[in-house]
């Protein structure tokens, strides 16, 4: 994902951020994250179990375990800005609950597709917003982006799959699109109820200063991930 | 767990490991243990649904996370001695599921039991035999050991709910009884069934010629367990 360079006087303006450390929405954004972390870990788990034999098994356990070092990372944060980790994460459960119950995969390969897409989107989101974070709260971001490396196992597996059969390319892809739309979805409830999340993306970064852009954006991002896994 | 220290004659003699590093047990230890980390992952994050609240899926989703890291250590250091490590793995799943089968827990403290015992009696395992291992493979052995203090969460909640209950104490200390029971028949089916880590745990150490001698020795270090979690 490139982004367009900033203009000279841009740069020459004061390098601080758009948003400040102590912005309401920091707190709230860190504990969505870690909620979507610990979820995640428990739908891998349990997608895990379609997997066709031991190794596919431990590949969905090492992505989890790292959706938990992910976790650990958010919730020291949180301490460190003395939230209370538990109860700020509950407030986010049915939202991230909701996704994944809507999205419950029936084959390994969707099961696959649905981590690949979901770390991806989950990557997206964090990059459009870091760069107009404040240094400690970005590195907090680029922290917990630096893992996802982990579900590349995905893409050899499902090219290989979409390659042999074009009605599982087509599955598929329907699948990745129900899998981008519920996450909008979900999204948008979750800013619905939580204006302080809508001010820290709406002040994040040149470009984002409507909501709908920042959906659009996913959805070219998504498309880009789509080609990689060879389902567009 | 304190060892007795050797006598000064003992000590004169030259420090030669009594396991040499291409010992063919060492292969076999090491892959066992690998599965036991991906068992041990699995089910914890299946047992962690019986938690009564998030705090205590993510207390069990990290310690379930902290396996996968041992896994990872075990997986490398068997990758470093040429070995297919999947392969030498799936000789295991029958005696790991077995175990795991046969003490499937019913509430929320036996499943945390399970846990801390289970973790204990590895490390137990491992304290046996890794002085007498090669600096190699004992450095292995040690850093797949260093995170046990995960289930240390265990002990403050088990504590609290046998002091509270009479009759929880009795049902708790019944499962752990059956815990070890269940450990060391798959451990003795293990055994039956791969001469080389009999040979392994034979040369292992001056106290062990024997495994009745050993196996009455991780009897013992249980029983503090069972007073650490207020159970004996």
């Amino acid at each position: 994902m490139t982004s367009p360079q900033p203009a000279a006087e841009q740069i020459a303006e004061p390098a601080a951020p758009a948003v400040s450390a102590d912005h309401p929405g920091v707190d709230e954004l860190f504990a969505v994250l870690a909620y979507g972390e610990v979820a995640a870990f428990y739908r891998l788990t349990e997608e895990a179990r379609m997997a066709p034999d031991l190794r596919g098994r431990i590949n969905m356990a090492s992505m989890a375990a790292a959706e938990m070092g992910h976790y650990e990372t958010l919730r020291d944060a949180l301490e460190r800005r003395g939230v209370d980790v538990v109860a700020a994460m509950t407030k986010y459960a049915s939202a991230l609950e909701n996704y994944h119950r809507m999205t419950t995969p029936s084959t390994w390969l969707e099961a696959l597709v649905k981590t690949y897409i979901g770390d991806a989107l989950a990557a997206d989101f964090y990059l459009e917003i870091a760069h107009s974070l404040p240094e400690e709260i970005a590195s907090v971001v680029r922290s917990v982006l630096s893992e996802t490396g982990h579900s590349q196992f995905v893409v050899a597996e499902v090219r290989a799959a979409v390659t042999a059969s074009v009605r599982q390319r087509h599955r598929l892809a329907l699948w990745a699109r129900r899998l981008l739309g519920e996450a909008v979805t979900q999204a948008q409830f979750v800013l619905a109820d939580h204006d302080e999340l809508v001010d820290l993306v709406m002040s994040s970064g040149e470009g984002l200063t409507q909501l709908a852009e920042f959906f659009n954006r996913l959805q070219h991002t998504h498309h880009s991930r789509m080609q990689e896994l060879g389902l567009a």
